[in-house]
This record gives C-alpha cells, sequence and structure tokens, in this order.
C-alpha cells in the first residue's frame, strides 16, 4: 500500500505527487523523492523497481522478508534492512523495514510493523538544513528512528529481570521463574539480532570512505553506531545476568527442596520417638514395675510428650525445623 | 554416472555432446560445456581431468569426497565443494557436490546425494541473459540451490526443538527429551558444518578481488553469504536454546523428583501417625482408662482417621501432598 | 553550574575569566580556555556550545548523559566521556565526565559525582612545563585523575570477594553469599564497563596518527592505557575467580545438605532399633523365656541401650554422625 | 642413529653416501641431499649442524625435543617440527620429527616414534617429476605422511566416543564413563595441541608470498592445511560432543540414583501399612470385636496382603517401584 | 641496591665501574654499561634516571611496581617490565623485573625477588661473540633466564594437578581436593599473566620492524616467543583440565552422597521387616495358633532372621549395600 510520495528540493517539499509523476521528478537537479510503502505486494514492488531502476536481489529480499539486519551497496544504491521491534500483549514482534536510497530517490518498504515513519517525515520537513543532505539524510533519520525505538523496550525488559531478581533471592515462585527467565532470554535474543548485525553494517556509512549519497553524514551515522553499542552492551550485561539468575534460581529450588526434606525428616524424628517408648511399655514382660503404677500410663505420656519437647526445641535451635 | 553434458553459447544451449565431442567445443570462442556427473568411478573422473586438465590434487579430494565445504582456486580454475543435506527416515544424509570451474567448463560431481541439479540447470536455460556470464553464473546457480535446501531443513530443526521445548515447560517425558535434545544438537551440527566454512569461503567471490570468471557476479555471490549468514545465525540461536533448553529439562526432572520424594515423606507421616496412636493403646499399663470406655476402640481409630485427615489438609495446603 | 573559567598561556594561569570573556581569550595566540561545569542545566549548555561552536550530536550527548566511555573526533574537536565511579554507603554511583577538547579550549562536564577536578587544576598549575602542551595535556590530566580513582574501588570489590572465599571454604552462611557473590559480581561489571570501551577508545589517542592536539602526548596516553589493561586484567581474574567461587558456593550447600541429610538418617537408625527389640518382646507367644526371667525387662531395656551405644560408635566412626 | 643419507638429482637418486661425502654433493649444482636420523644424539646432531651450517636456535630445538608443532625461517633455510602420534597399547605416544631444510638439503630428525618415513622416500623416487621440486617437495611429502597419520587415530577416538554415547544413553556402567569420558578428552586434546599450532604455521607456505624452497608448491602446502581443517572441526566436534555427553552421563547417574531412592521410599510404604494394621490390632481395648472373631487373625493378615497388593499396584502405576 | 656496574667494549667487560663514571663510558664508541639494582629507593632511581635520561613515566612505574609484563619505547630506549615468579613455602611469590635499554646501557631493577642475575651475566661475559650485539642481547638473556623459570614452576603445578586427578578417580578425599582445585587454579593464573602479555609484548621484538638495539636478534626473541607459547598452551590446557576435573570431583561426592544414602536406606529395611513381624505376633486376636505353638516364638525369631538374610543377599546383589 503505498502511503506517501513526495517530492522535495534543496530540503523543502515540493509537492504531494503520485507513482506516475515520480520519473518527472527524478530528471531534475537538486531534487529527490521520498517514497513510502507498507506491506506492498509484488504489483507495488514491480512498479517501484521500474521506477527507480532498483537491483532484482534486493526487491527479491524486500519482496521475502525475514531478513537479516545488513546495508548493501548496489551499483550506486544502498539498501537497507533494519528490524522494527513492537510490543504487542506482551509479546515482541519483529517487523522490518527495507529501504532503497540513491542519488535521488528515498523508498521506504514498512512490513509487518503498525508505528509508521510519519514523525520522522514531519521532523524532517521541519530542519530543512538537514534535509537538504538529500537521500542519506532520510536514511539516517530512518534507522535513527527505529533504533530510538529499541530502548524503551530493552529497558522494560531489564525491569522484567530486575523483578525476577528479587523474586529469586526472596525465594518467591521459583518454579515459574525458570519458564520466566527463558522466555525473556528469548526476547531479549530478538533485540540482539536486531542490534548486532545493523552495528556491523552501519560501521561503513561512518567510516573514512562511504558512498557517495551518505558523504558528510559519517558524524550522524556514528551516532546511531554509539547508541547501537550502547545498546549491545545493555544487552550483553543482562544475558550475562540472566545466565547468573537462572543458575541461581535453580541452586535455590535445590535450597528449598532440601529445606523441606530436612523438615520432613524432623518431623519423623518427632513420631518415632514416642513410638518407640510406646514399644516399650507394650513389652509383655511379667515384671516391667511402671505398669503397675498409679499413674503410669500418664507419666508414659507425659515422658512421650516431654521427650518431644525437648526434641523440638533442639531442632529448632538447630534451624531443621 | 554422467548425467548430462551440454554445450552453449551466448546463453543459448547448443547442443547435447557426448564426452568425445568436449575438446571440440572447448575450442570454440564464447562457448562453454557444462557436464554432471553422479557418483562416478576413478575411471570417470579420470576421462574428465584429461578433457578439462584438472589438477590431480582437486581430483584426488572429489575421488575420495568428504571434504570440508571449500573453495579453492588451481591455476586458472576454481574447485568448489558444498555439503548436500538431505533428510531421510528423520535422519540427516551429508551429501557432497564437488563443482570444477574453468573459463569454458563446469564440472559438477554430485555424491551420496538424491536430488539434482535438473532443475538448476531446467532455470539456467529459460534465464538466458543471466547464463551468458558463462561457468561463474553456473557456479552461482548451483551453490545457490544447495544453499535454499538448507532452510527447510533447518525449519523442520527448529520445529521439532520448539515442540520439545513445550514438551519440557509441560514436564512431560523429560527423561526422553534429554536423548533427543542430544539427537537433536548432532543435526544441527551437521548443518553448521556445511554452512559456516562455506560462509568463509564465499567471501572471496563477493569481494573486490575475485577469479576473472566470477567478475561482474559479485552482487550474486553476496546474495548467497547473505543466506549462508541467516543460516548461521539461526543455527547459532538453535544451538543456544538447545543449551538452555537442555538445562531446564535436567532441572525440571530433579524437581519432578524432589516433588516425588516430598509426597513419599508426606505418605509416610500418613502412616506414622495412626501407627504411634496404635502403639500408645498397645501399651500394656494396669491403668488405661480409655482401654476400658466401650467406645474406647472405635474412638482410637476415629482419633487416627481424625488426625491422619488433619494432616492430609495441612500437607495439601503445604503442597506437600 | 559554572564551577570555574580560566585563561592559560604558556602554562601558566592567566585569570579567572567570566563567561562573557572567553570569545575574547580564543581569540589570542598561545592562549587556552579551561572551563568546568557541574551538572549544568540546558541552557548553561547551550551557552558553552555557542562559544566554542560545539557539535550539536555531542552536546546532545553530554545533556542526555548515560553515555558509553568514548573519545570521539568532531571536526577538528575531541568529545570524551569517561565513567567517574564513586562508592557512597556501600554502593557504586556512576557518575559521567563529559570533556570537549579543542585548539584552544578545554570544557569538563562533570554530571552524578560528588568529586571535582580541583586537585587535577592545582597539580596542573604547579607543572607550567606540561600545561604548556595545552588542552591535549589537560584532557590526559582529567582522564588519568578519574582511571586512577578505579583502583581504590577494584581493590575493595577484591577484598570483598577474599572475605567471601574465606567464609566459603569454612562452611559459613553459604546461602548469604549466593547474593553477596551476585551483587559482587554486577559491581564489577559496572567497572568493567566503564574501563573496557575506554582502553578501546584511548588506543586512538597514543598511536602513530593522533588528533593534532594530542601530538606529542603519545605516552602520556599510552600509560593511561597501560593501568587501563592492568584494571582490565584484574577484573577477568575477578570475574573469573567470582564464577568459580559460586560454583564452589553451591557445592558446598550441597555437601552441607547431604551432611544434615546422613545424620538424620543416622539418628532414625539409633531409634529403630530400639522399636525393633520391643516389638520382640511386645508378641503374644505363650512360651517367651525372657518375659518370665526377674530382670528380662531391665535386660531388654539394657540390651536397647547397649546396642545403640554400638550403633553410635560405628555411625560416629563412618562419619555419619 | 642414521638412517639413510641419499643424494638426488633432478628428482633421480644418484647414490647413497656417507656424511662425509655430503658437502661434495651439496657443491653440485641440481643436487640435494636427503639425510634421516633417527633418535640421534648430541654428536650426531653436532656433525649435521656443522655439514649443513644449521642455527644453533633450531638444533637446541631439535636437541631438546617436546616443542610445539612450528615452521621457522632462519636466514635461507627453513625449521619444521610436527609431532608424530602413534598408538601402543590404547595410550597415544607423542614423537617428533624435526626437519631442517634447506636450498640443496633435508634433514628430517625422528625421536620417539617407531614408524618411519621409509615409504615417503620410496613413493618420492617412484615419482621424479615431483620430487624435482627438490627439498620443498620433501618437506611436503612429510608433513603431509605425518598428518595422514592423525586420521585413523581421530577415528578410533570418535569410534570410543560413540560407544560411550551408546552406553550412556542406555544407562549402563555410568560411573566408569566419567573416567573414560575424562581420558578420551586427555587423548584428543594431544591430537588437536598435534594440529591447531601446524595449521597456523601452514599457512605461511601456501600464501602468496612463502620462501624460496616451496616456491610452486603452494597447491600442496594448502591441500595439507585442508586436512588440517578437517581434523581441525572433527577435534572441535568431538570435544563439543565429550562435553556435552559428560553433562548427560553425569544427570543419567543423578536419574538412576533418584530411581533408586523413589524404589526404596515405595517398598518402605509396603512394610509401613501392615505395620499399621499389626499395631492397631495389638491394642489392648477390652472392646475390639475382630479379636473375638474365629478368623479374625487371618482377615488381620488377608487385610494386610490385600492393602499392599493394592499398593503395590498403584505403585507399579505411578512407575515409583 | 647497587648490584653490578661493568662496562663491556665489544663484547669483552672493560671494568666494574662506579655509579659516578657511568657517564664517562657513554661517551665511548662501542661501550656500553650495564647496571643491576635490587630493591632500589628513590633516591638510586632518581640517580639512574639523571645518569641514562631515562624518561619519567617509566622511572614512575619501575618505582610503584606491581606493572603488567610489557615492551615499551620510549624515545630511542625501551622499557620492560617481566614477572620473575619463585616458590617459596607451597606459595607463588611474584617479583619483577623492570630493564631500561639504551642504546648504550642496560639498567635492569629487581624487586622482590630472591633470585638475581649473576648467571646471566657471567654467561653473558663466556660468550662475547653474542654479547657483542650490545644492549639489545643483553635484555634477550635477562627476559630469557626469567622466562627458563617459569617451566620448573609450572611443572609442579601440573605435577600436583595428577596427584589431584588421581585422588579423584580414587574417590579420595573429595572435598579437601575442591579447595585443592581452587588454590591450583590461582596459582596457574598468576604465571598466565605472567605469561600471556610478554608474549604479546615480545612479538614486536622478533618482526620485521624492530628496535634499532634489537636488530639481528629477531630469531632470538622469537625463540623466547616459542618457550612462551608452549607455557600459554600447557597453561591452557591444565586450565582445561582443572575446570573438568573440578566438575568431575563434584560429580564424585555426589555420587559417594547418594551411595550413601542407599546403604542407610537399605539398613532401613533390614530393621522394618522384623519390626512387621514382631507387630504382627503383639496383634491380640484370641485366635492366632501360633502363639500356642512351643516354638513359636523362636520360629518368629527366626523367620525375622531368615527374611534379614534373604534381604540382605538381595541389596547385596543389587549393590544398594
Ligand atoms: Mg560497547
Ligand atoms: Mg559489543
Ligand atoms: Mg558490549
Ligand atoms: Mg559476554
Ligand atoms: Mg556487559
Ligand atoms: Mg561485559
Ligand atoms: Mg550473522
Ligand atoms: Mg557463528
Ligand atoms: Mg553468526
Ligand atoms: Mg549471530
Ligand atoms: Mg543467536
Ligand atoms: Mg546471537
Ligand atoms: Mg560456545
Ligand atoms: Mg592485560
Ligand atoms: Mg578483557
Ligand atoms: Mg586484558
Ligand atoms: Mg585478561
Ligand atoms: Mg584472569
Ligand atoms: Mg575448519
Ligand atoms: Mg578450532
Ligand atoms: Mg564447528
Ligand atoms: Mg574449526
Ligand atoms: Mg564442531
Ligand atoms: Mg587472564
Ligand atoms: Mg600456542
Ligand atoms: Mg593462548
Ligand atoms: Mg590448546
Ligand atoms: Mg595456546
Ligand atoms: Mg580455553
Ligand atoms: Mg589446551
Ligand atoms: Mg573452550
Amino acid at each position: 500500500m503505498l502511503r506517501t510520495c513526495v517530492a522535495y528540493r534543496n530540503g523543502q517539499k515540493l509537492a504531494e505527487i503520485s507513482v506516475e509523476e515520480i520519473h518527472h521528478y527524478l530528471e531534475q537537479p537538486d531534487c529527490f523523492v521520498w517514497v513510502a510503502l507498507v506491506d506492498p505486494g509484488p504489483q507495488e514492488l514491480a512498479v517501484m523497481r521500474a521506477q527507480f531502476h532498483l537491483h532484482p536481489l534486493a526487491v527479491e529480499d524486500a519482496q521475502k522478508g525475514h531478513q537479516r539486519p545488513k546495508i548493501e551497496e548496489y551499483g550506486g544504491g544502498l539498501f537497507a534492512v533494519v528490524h522494527m521491534i513492537e510490543e504487542k500483549d506482551g509479546e515482541l514482534i519483529v517487523g522490518e523495514a527495507d529501504i532503497f536510497v540513491g542519488r535521488n530517490y528515498v523508498l521506504s518498504v514498512r512490513n509487518r510493523a503498525e508505528r509508521g515513519f510519519q514523525e520522522v517525515r514531519a521532523r524532517s520537513e521541519r530542519e530543512p538544513e538537514l534535509l537538504r543532505y538529500g537521500p542519506g539524510y532520510v536514511l539516517y533519520a530512518l534507522i535513527d528512528a527505529v533504533v530510538d525505538r529499541y530502548f524503551p523496550i530493552l529497558d522494560r525488559l531489564e525491569d522484567e529481570l530486575e523483578t525476577l531478581e528479587e523474586r529469586i533471592f526472596a525465594g518467591m515462585s521459583l518454579r515459574d521463574n525458570i519458564e520466566a527467565l527463558y522466555a525473556l532470554k528469548q526476547r531479549l535474543m530478538l533485540i540482539k539480532h536486531a542490534v548486532t548485525p545493523l552495528l556491523e553494517a552501519i560501521g561503513n556509512l561512518s567510516g573514512a570512505r562511504v558512498p557517495l549519497m551518505c558523504t558528510g553524514m559519517q558524524e550522524y551515522f556514528r551516532d546511531i553506531a554509539d547508541h547501537l553499542q550502547r545498546l549491545n552492551q545493555s544487552i550483553e550485561s543482562a544475558r550475562d545476568t540472566l545466565i547468573s539468575a537462572t543458575t541461581v534460581n535453580v541452586s535455590m529450588i535445590s535450597l528449598q527442596e532440601g529445606e523441606v526434606m530436612k523438615r520432613l525428616a524432623a518431623y519423623a524424628a518427632l513420631v518415632a520417638v514416642p513410638t518407640l517408648i510406646a514399644g516399650i511399655y507394650g513389652m509383655n514382660f511379667e515384671l516391667m514395675p511402671e505398669l503397675k503404677w498409679k499413674y503410669g500410663y500418664f507419666l508414659a505420656i507425659g515422658l512421650m510428650v516431654g521427650l518431644d519437647g525437648l526434641l523440638f526445641w533442639k531442632l529448632r535451635k538447630e534451624k531443621w525445623l
């Protein structure tokens, strides 16, 4: 679905144009066209391929989707893939933005993601001194927006992890924690798979030799790389913490288990001792003086209770009960 | 066994030719020969070696088989080894394609694999504008086909892994899972050993300096490298998940075990308490008033049942039963 | 908040100046201005941005804070971020120093850190032969001071770790140790995240090609790098030790647990044996000679005590009790 | 001990010569001498050092032995160390071949290894078109022979590993497996320490710039590197599998243990229930109707047997017995 | 403390000189001075700094001590730090040699180490053809001596490790082994921290471009690097083995524990069965024929003993006892 199609000159919006008018604006100097598609069908992509002379392998990637983040050069053009991660009902949805960039055009293809790039366009149009850089700047602005959206998602995962840590050291719901930690790691890895390859790819846009349309933008792309490195480090930290937390959680379960077994064994002792006494006074010897005592029975019961009291106190002191 | 032997000129099929005619076509300009062998014997390879002046070390590799994936230059020619992985009765069979490429010939040797390259040849012949690139394009098309076949196999392993994950968190058949996870990892490693060395090797065909017959094909080989990187990342993810899943599975077994021990200990308590009461009323004291009561016996039984009921309720509440 | 603003010429302090006078001194040859801000607001930073023509992306980083340690070139200037770690009530507080360096100015922005750089300025003013190097030397002196402050903090963590190790091998408070080891690792990682990226960044100031204002200072920056490598190695060692210690601690808990279970089982035996004897003499056979003996009862009790004594001695010998 | 000393010209054997004649042949053009020593004493090495002007550091290495695999350049000569691994009574013996190579000589020193290089010499003499390459070819042939001998040894270790895997999943001799896996890893590491450094070293003989006497042999040395990489990957796989197998084996032991404990607890229940019933009918209440029944006793015994039968059936169903 | 101060010319000892004479000899061509200090105070270092014009940062390192191994260039001079490891009462003491090397001087500063470099000087003076190389050779000889002393220390650690391995598989003193393995790893890491950074540093003295005074010595420094690599590999092997051994040791403890629990449970069964029989014959049924039998009591005791004998045999067979 075509979302927007606008022509710009010298950082200023010229006009919203139709797809058919694109080639007309491409021929004008200092002019570039910025087209936004959302979940397009093969037909729409074929039209764009023809308008912008896109490379078939790049179009194939955009068509198929589910690419890893990357930035590739095709002749004079760039093809960038970035992952758009959104939260929905507590699950992470991984969408994709496929961005084709040429000397005088930008085509962004958004797949499986709800939140679009309207605000990026709006902010760009408010800053004509930057938009004058042309398609290279638009590429920067789009990737920057995508990367900025990773931060709150990662923050939420880190918060969840902290909650889990507190539960672990409080010994709470240890069994459920295992599954929660496992699921958390899976979600963390989704972000990692969005961040790490992009960090690698963006290095080629912030170094000494960059593609023509990114000239002069190096410091901006380096800023994205810096954001990605911060994300990357936070992810690595979280992952490391997750592993430790899982180990501790399993240890805590085994400790709780041991605790229960110890208490059960202690209770068993509390029953075994009076059983022994009862056994003794159940013996059939002819001469057992206590049996004849008036309060023998009550003394025996008292002995049982007394010994158990003593034992109970002892076990409490040893923390076995 | 010779499968096919065809001569091409300018991307167009000239004729199916016999082995003896090969040298004739090799002498013509703009012409190349594409030969396909299947599980050949030493004799057939010797004939090809003579026809195409293949390097003895490369022929030796093709003869012996069981090579690691690689792409080697021998003089002006290339020798590529790729693993062909096929599923058969739930097991993975690792076959091998050994591809010799020269300025004007392609020789593909397929070993221990059922599915051939007929469709690759058919598609290539339908796209003469690409086949015009010559042997370099055929090499691309063959490797691309082999790599594309890894995806559904990996998908199936990932599905199996997900099924195992569900079984683990449902606490089902935990003992069998250990062996299943172990076997899954072995199969995953088979794919990894096909993918990782090939990724390394293909880099030399997509960079700045490539062998002559691959000139102009860099973007195509980079596309294969991109596929291999996606595979590689999925394999790494799956491996990571496998390790976590194994750890969790073992923890789950130990939890179930603990559960059983706790229940057994709880049942023991349910027997021990009435045993104590029976012991008490089995004592031989002369003066034990309850023994004389009319309903003493029934009260004792009632006491046993009552205490056990109370205990049962208590144990249930503590989740020990 | 503006802390200090001083102009220097040839390593000698000229005068404390006001913000408005800065541009005046920037125009003079051999002169540089060193400004120190503490937790500044956006307004103060905007003034500095105008005075020194700072790059907006660098100012944005200083404004937002929570950057990773780095040293970036912006045109002819440098922008450095270093973490300032301080201990407060047993917790580590991570502050930040953002340092802008140009041909003739240094602007240090200190955030969330109590201890400032007054001593650095004082020492620099006492060594005019070094301060003559200009802004590059000030950058060195600031980073050197920050790095030197990491050592005592790391020392304290290592001491804590040693205390924990002793407790582990003495079998003391093993459960609390788990949480203590976990928290220790978190704090260790805070230092690691201050050290490792800075080590990487500082390499660019000690190599063959360095920014203009750091020329001739390479050996000084290499000295910082050397300190950072020592810190890094100590951190890695401590981390390694932490992992081993955690493993050993968990093993020790499980050993203690096993110890308790063994003792409980041994005590159970001490009760079970006399219970069996009591059971035997509670049988109702008509002919049981011992029952008629005058001291049968006492002999039975003696037998119980004797067997238990023997058993106790045996269990002690086997170290099960 | 001198094994053989032969002079060659243009790939053809000239004559077996004595040590004293060596310098005579070294002076002739197109001629080279190939000397083989076995476990030589210092005296023999000193003679060779003088004949071939060997570097003292290289001779020292050959004298001391127990070097890591390496290939070093000394002036115009090469000094190679490779490990010769042999199996003897189920143990791996690590011998060493130290090879000195110059423009017109090869000196191989074999230490602590039974199997020599006679077959290498014989095959080389049968292929004069290759032997014409001179000392560089002999170096290739010797290393190639050593590396080819690693394969069957590694195969045997992999077979042992598979046998152990089968035993693990069959739950057989789990305790012995721990030690077997441990010993297997040690032997695997012996091969790894022979392979990995050699792979690194051989890279310098198969690249663009190689020592003079190896010119034109690059494809041959690359073939050795390829063998070493295959070995390396198999070793890494085996190591990975060993780690997994050890983990699983330990889990299996703990599972078997748990199994035994469960069965013991189940048996305990089978004894405890009739003990309770016996206790009940051992109570001394005056009014216990069952005691007076004619078949009361037999009914009680029947009740015990019946309850135990029921319990047994229940425990079997739950797989606790 | 000044140990020795000698001037050399062309590899020949000229004279033992006083500190005051140093500058005199430094001015003579082909002459160099070799000074050895032991645990010097700041004053002594200040004198040397003045005599040799040492860089203040290098002197500061030598003063402070506790540096990591490194080799740094300062102007035309070199500053090397190597760790001297000595065994004392079973503990490893890490001393330090700080070596300043210039065109015509060597200053070695030995700290916290008992064994000096007298033998190095003696051997050097006996080999004037090598000592003629000058300060570069002395640097080699000193580092070579330090590195050679690591071998016997590492050997001893490896022996200890083997002893521990034997104890583990014999099931001996498993609890003490944990602490012993832990301490062994700490000592191993001390050596690793001496070896790994030095290996990195020495690479710069054995490559293509080396500092002036090391020209022609590359093969000698490469020999040290080779020793360090052997040490490094042995350390890595030992570390790997240590980790495996620790894991196995913990498993062995848990196995022994399980063994004890199984035996205790088996003993419990041996008591429970006769207790049940006694309970049965303690029931008060009026009609229990056995009670009236003349040898009923003895038959009951016989039944108990018989059943326990059977049970004992059964448990032995199952290896539970
Ligand atoms: Mg980072
Ligand atoms: Mg990173
Ligand atoms: Mg990171
Ligand atoms: Mg990590
Ligand atoms: Mg981290
Ligand atoms: Mg980290
Ligand atoms: Mg990847
Ligand atoms: Mg990988
Ligand atoms: Mg990867
Ligand atoms: Mg990856
Ligand atoms: Mg992954
Ligand atoms: Mg990953
Ligand atoms: Mg790994
Ligand atoms: Mg270091
Ligand atoms: Mg590190
Ligand atoms: Mg380090
Ligand atoms: Mg380190
Ligand atoms: Mg360390
Ligand atoms: Mg490999
Ligand atoms: Mg490897
Ligand atoms: Mg592998
Ligand atoms: Mg490998
Ligand atoms: Mg592998
Ligand atoms: Mg280390
Ligand atoms: Mg090594
Ligand atoms: Mg290493
Ligand atoms: Mg190794
Ligand atoms: Mg190593
Ligand atoms: Mg390692
Ligand atoms: Mg090793
Ligand atoms: Mg490893």
